[in-house]
Parts: C-alpha cells; structure tokens; sequence
C-alpha cells in the first residue's frame, strides 16, 4: 500500500511554523520579513502564481509588495525597479515572475538582481554556491523537494535516483542537491533527458524516481520499481469535456496506474506544486535574517 | 584495438594554436595576455605545479607573475594581495594555488577573486554560469577532458556516461556540463562516489567512463564495457622499489587490463593531467579577450 506524499498537509504545516517565528520576530518589535514581487503584463498563469505567493505572505504574517508593469514597459524601466528594490533596505528579497514578455531580456534582469536578495535562488551566484555545497537560496522546486523528503524521512543515501528533466529551475539543481553529502542526499543520481536513449530501462532501476519533463503521464507503471518513492514535477493541462472548466491538471506521472507500485508518490495537484511557495518563504525568511546580522554585524 | 587518448600530443598541439594567437595579438600592438599565480608555503607538489604553469605561459608567449609568500602569511595579508590583483589593469586573470595551508580561509579567498579574473573557475559566479548554461571559465580538468573529447570527435549523444567522484573540480562540474546540451554533451550523465552501492554494476553500462576518485587502479577490467571510452582523472604515487624514486604514478584505472576492452583510453601520465594547463591557458586568453572587449566598450 502506497503513502501520499501530501503537499497540502505539509506546506500548512510548514507555514504555521513560518507563522510563528514570525510572530516571535516581530514580538522583539522587529519589522517582519518583506518580499517583493514584480509582475509584467496580463499572463493569466504568471497572475495566479503571484496572487499565491502574496496570500502566502499573508499567511505567515510577511509583508508583501506586488509592483505591476503592463507588458510594454521597456527593459531600462524594469531594470530600474530592479535597481531600486536591489537598494531599498525595507525590501528583504524580491522575485521577478517568468515569463517576461518576448521583447524583454530575461537573463540581463535575472543577473541584475542582487544574489542577497534573490530569493528564487536563480541568480549564477546562488546556484554556483550550491553547487559547491555552501548553499544559500535554494531554486523553489528542489528546495521543496527536499523538504518533502526530510518531513517523510525517506531515506536517500546510495538510494539511484533517476531524475528526468535538466531544466535550470528544477531538473539541473536538484542532481546536484541529491548528489552531495548529507541527508537529503548521497545519492546516486542520473540525470535523463531529451537525448536519453534507454529510459525505460533506466526508470526501472530508480528506487527514487523524479519526472520534471511537462509530458502528461509520461512515466507509465512499467517504467517504475516495485516500491519506488515517485516525485511528480509536472503540472499539465489535458482536455476534459466533463471537467468543470474543460481540462484537467495531471502531472507527468500516469498516477492511477503508477501509485500502485510505489512506496511513496506526490499527487498532482496537491504534491510538489504546494511545496514550491513554501520554499520562497523561506528563502524569504532566510533573507531576512541574513540582513540582520549583516546589519549588527556592521 | 584501443586508441590512447594522448594528452601530451594534444596539449602541444593546442598549445601551438595558441602561441600563433598570442603572435598576432602583439602584432597588432597589443600586450600580451598576463597570467599571475600566488604560490604559498614550500609544498613540493604545488611547487612543482605552479612551475609548469609559468613555463607553459612562457611556452605560448603570456606574460606571467610569480608571487611566492612564506606559509606563516596571515589571512589578511593574502587578501590584500588578491585585492591588489584584482585591481591590477595588467594582469588579466590569476590563480592562487591550492592547497593553502592550514590556518588560511581557502573559501574567504577563493570568494575574493574577482569573478572575471578567475581563471581557475573555482569562484562560485563562474561555477554557477557553468550550471545554467552561459559558461564563462570552465574549471580546469572538466575542460581539459571537453577538449580530449572534442579533438577526437568522441561521439557523446545519448551515451550512458559514469563518472566516479563527485568534487568540485572534477566530478560535479563534469557531470553538468557533460549532461547540458551541445557537443561535447548531452550524455546521460549518472555520477557515483562513496555512498553509491552498486559502483561495479553501474560502471559496466557506461559507454564513456571517467574515474576521478584518487584510489590507485580500482577501475578494474570486470567494471569496464567492451569499447567503453575511459577517462582517467587520477594521478597516485604508489610505492615501486625498481623505480627511479622508489614510486610510480598510476592512475585510477587499472591500466594494462583494462585497455584492451577500451575504444579510447587516457593513459597515465600523459593524458588528462597535461590537459589541465592548457585549461588554464585557455582561461587566461579569454580573460584578456573579455577585459579588451570591455574596455573598448566603456
């Protein structure tokens, strides 16, 4: 019998946690933690995830700022409110929600933010330092990964992971984070992808298997191991006449089928998705403290 | 029939290419690139490396500076001394050679070294735009083994890649930059190392198989793959009592076993080590590219 790894049960919890440090903080007449969000243009996804991430500072008792642009602001404005949050010293951490519209350079502003206060950890400098093991702010899928790992105390070590996917955001850093030393960690970890040859075989072998591909149920059940621990990344759209709004969410995990043969699966919606704003919260919260004892230190 | 992957020819080879490049440079009137290595203490092994750095930079026609401090310099004294290079306008890039001794913070001045003139690829910025893609200066032995790779027009795409060995100067960087896309790349890349269970296993599935653990020969014949492509990172002394010196270095493959199961094999010396230097050449080129590229900008 298979056991949900329950991403709405695990970010409640982890938010009241959040919650009262908070109230702790700012008992200590402290100003709370303070994070900003840009949003440009009208995409209704990229405006979904950043009314989440607002509410969510609500929640755990964070300031927010959400600073909207239409999507014909030019690259030297967004670049200038990134200067300004980069300096403003009530600001802890900031995000610039993707995609930016197609004229805009994404990298430029990306490596515009300061890495201080790049709480999606997307910034070279936060995913250099991760990659050499000194981490600072972890990218918000493989940070709520781990945390999902660490909560259900699954074990890792010279567990092989096979995770399928190489994208910056989640496939690439999460290799790394599996791979050091450490809990989570010490695994064997391949990282499979568009040009793998034999993945079937390879998923067969996984005793902790991550699909991050954005293929619709992409990982059927005779691709798993009996009693594998299942991470579903995916969060996609498929048709559905009889769904209330035409489609359904599905992950890139064939779950009716899959959850069988598992030991441990994420549910989608419901699984990794809920985890990764409880991540920015916590980088947020990490910022903020990283600030204060620059400040005494200064 | 195995073909020897032959680090001294290739190294000379590239070295020329880059000797002719330094002779048009100051043909035009220009300086040449300057190369700078901060050697601490009397460690014989270190000494000997920073020897063959400087002479490979006369080799090619760099300039090059040799700071040599005493191993009792305090922290602040060699961080006044990577600042000063960092502002030097003449010096384009500079290592400081590793191991330092005990007392020193290598993390505190390797963080120091101003990202564009880290022309070792150990500062966290150049590791973190490796991972996401925008490589700037590769780490030296990842890229010495690109180059072999490349020169010999090793198919990688979609080959089943084992690296054993997970550092941060070999195995973690090779195993990005092995699994990102382009050529050399686009492998699937499984990295092992202490913690991993079932290394034998997994080594004989591997088409190109890269030992960089530091264990004398415990690559074995039986863990090798009919017509695997082998790659050798490491260099041991082991204890041979007819030898000149009473040791003989050995890498981490058993060599004359495993050779002949081999398409490519790097033999020890000789190959991947060799390569290393010319990594560093090639830093130190783009570096004077990258500040001339800058200054004619500003």
């Amino acid at each position: 019998m298979y056991q949900l790894l329950d991403g709405k049960a695990l970010s409640k919890t982890i938010k009241e946690e959040i919650a009262r440090e908070v109230s702790a903080i700012t008992a200590e007449g402290s100003r709370p933690p303070h994070l900003a969000a840009v949003l440009i243009g009208e995409d209704p996804a990229s405006q979904a995830y950043v009314r989440s991430k607002v509410r969510s500072c609500e929640q755990v008792g964070f300031q927010s700022s959400l600073i909207r642009r239409p999507a014909d602001i030019s690259q030297e404005e967004l670049m200038q409110i990134v200067r300004e949050l980069n300096e403003n010293p009530d600001i802890d951490g900031f995000i610039v929600q993707l995609p930016l519209p197609a004229h805009l350079d994404e990298d430029e502003v990306l490596l515009a933010i300061a890495p201080e206060k790049d709480v999606d950890g997307f910034h070279p400098m936060n995913v250099g330092l991760m990659a050499l093991g000194m981490p600072r702010y972890l990218p918000a899928t493989p940070y709520g990964i781990l945390q999902m790992l660490e909560r259900y105390e699954i074990p890792t070590e010279g567990k092989n992971c096979l995770i399928i996917g190489r994208s910056n955001i989640v496939g690439t850093p999460l290799s790394l984070l599996l791979s050091r030393k450490g809990y989570p960690g010490n695994c064997t970890v391949t990282l499979a992808h568009s040009r793998t040859q034999n993945l079937p075989e390879l998923a067969r072998r996984a005793d902790i298997l991550v699909a991050a591909i954005g293929r619709p149920r992409m990982v059927t059940a005779d691709m798993v191991k009996e009693g594998a621990v299942v991470i579903d990344v995916g969060i996609n759209r498929v048709e559905e006449h009889t769904a209330k709004r035409g489609y359904r969410l599905v992950g890139d995990v064939d779950f009716e089928a899959v959850a069988p043969k598992c030991s441990y699966i994420t549910p989608v919606p419901g699984g990794v998705g809920l985890m990764t704003v409880v991540s920015l919260l916590l980088n947020t919260l990490k910022a903020f403290k990283l600030r204060c004892q620059t400040e005494v230190q200064v």
